[in-house]
């Protein structure tokens, strides 16, 4: 039987203004940062360790990593930062603030945004100073791949070949791994291990700072998964993260 | 034309405290961690930008890593953390305060055991609680290959082959590399680079957190190294590291 830990990111500057961040590389704040000393802590009570840990490019999931990995004493274990891991890029809505956009555009624009499975948001434009066509950390791709919006369904796409080329690989190979990433990034993975339908993603909320450990079979098929910590507190978490989209 | 730009970890506790460290997993102190983020600002002021980054499996390396790659935005860069950089093993002196031991032994042997470039310091016996063996960051060696103590000559062949066999292939692929390490894993590197004599090397003083860049020919031979900073403040942090081995 294997075992991986996933986290969705602390709250970050932007959760707490309630602004789509998508790949916009917005910090950790002083909240985030204990929510994942936090994380560590549980983890070491639950008995967990690891001997690898993955990350996006961007530096709020890097910081949760590293500050639970501090709590941990686990700093010299190999982290890999990889972007296919990043949030779902949000194109145009890229920055604006939540509730002012449905104030706007209407609730149900909004919730269709965010949750519907194949509906982008309006891209950026190449020009736009958000793309990230200049960013050192994607200079190694290839135009195309760098996107200027995605819906969940492009994003599912874009992280499925990291689980499968190096992830999987490695839980088969014996790794213990932890997982930092984004809300949508980690509905990416889940609905791959849980086998959840293009409707019901869109249920699925993550809440920050929490560990998701998975138990796998030999098939890599889920035994079962459970979050560490007080249940209360997760299932407010949850609820937080599913009323974001709203005008007020 | 190639570059490295080298660091020694920012001030640790036991720097402050005047004890032997070695292999001691010591944190910073909090200048330590500003002399990292001043590093992180000389470089960039400097022009300089990574793409890999190396350190010991040692926190106060690796915390002096993430403090200067922070300040430059540039989490997102692979580390590797390898033993084979840590800091020469101390034997039975690690913990013991320098002044005291020079007190007690007279500042000339403790002279010889911090320069002699063949003389290691006692070894800790295999059941003594600062022995390696049960770590998990060294899980992966040979129990021969774990020290009980070293003299900087031993540090040296320990050091080298991750240089022939990693970082210097890393530099001929073009990586742009900074490496976090120790005063004497960087004396091992150091005394290969300049062809440093065995007599000479102990003469060598390294000061914490002060980025110094080796610009290399074609065969990774220096043309020239120099400091980044104010060259009074390196100068007199250089003599502070002298000045550590005697009794008053």
């Amino acid at each position: 039987m294997y075992k991986i830990v996933l986290m969705r990111h602390g709250e970050s500057t932007w959760n707490l203004e309630n602004r789509f961040t998508g790949w916009t590389d917005i910090d950790l704040t002083e909240k985030g940062i204990a929510e994942a000393r936090n994380a560590g802590r549980l983890l070491q009570e639950a008995g967990l360790t690891f001997d690898l840990a993955y990350s996006s490019v961007l530096k709020r999931a890097i910081r949760t990593l590293w500050v639970t990995l501090d709590q941990m004493d686990l700093m010299w274990i190999p982290i890999v930062c990889h972007w296919r891991l990043n949030e779902r890029h949000y194109g145009a809505l890229q920055g604006l603030n939540k509730a002012e956009t449905a104030a706007q555009y209407g609730d149900q624009q909004v919730l269709k945004w965010r949750r519907s499975y194949d509906t982008p948001p309006e891209p950026l434009t190449p020009d736009d100073p958000r793309a990230s066509f200049n960013d050192p950390r994607y200079a190694h791709l290839k135009r195309e791949e760098i996107p200027l919006t995605e819906c969940l369904k492009d994003t599912v796409y874009r992280v499925l070949p990291v689980w499968n080329d190096e992830i999987a690989p490695a839980i088969r190979a014996g790794k213990k791994i932890i997982l930092s990433a984004h809300g949508n990034s980690l509905r990416a993975l889940i609905k791959m291990l849980d086998g959840i339908s293009d409707e019901d993603i869109a249920g699925l909320n993550i809440p920050n700072g929490q560990p998701l450990v998975y138990e796998l079979d030999e098939n890599l098929k889920p035994i079962q998964s459970y979050y560490l910590g007080d249940a209360n507190a997760i299932a407010a978490a949850m609820k937080a993260v599913a009323g974001q989209g709203k005008a007020k």
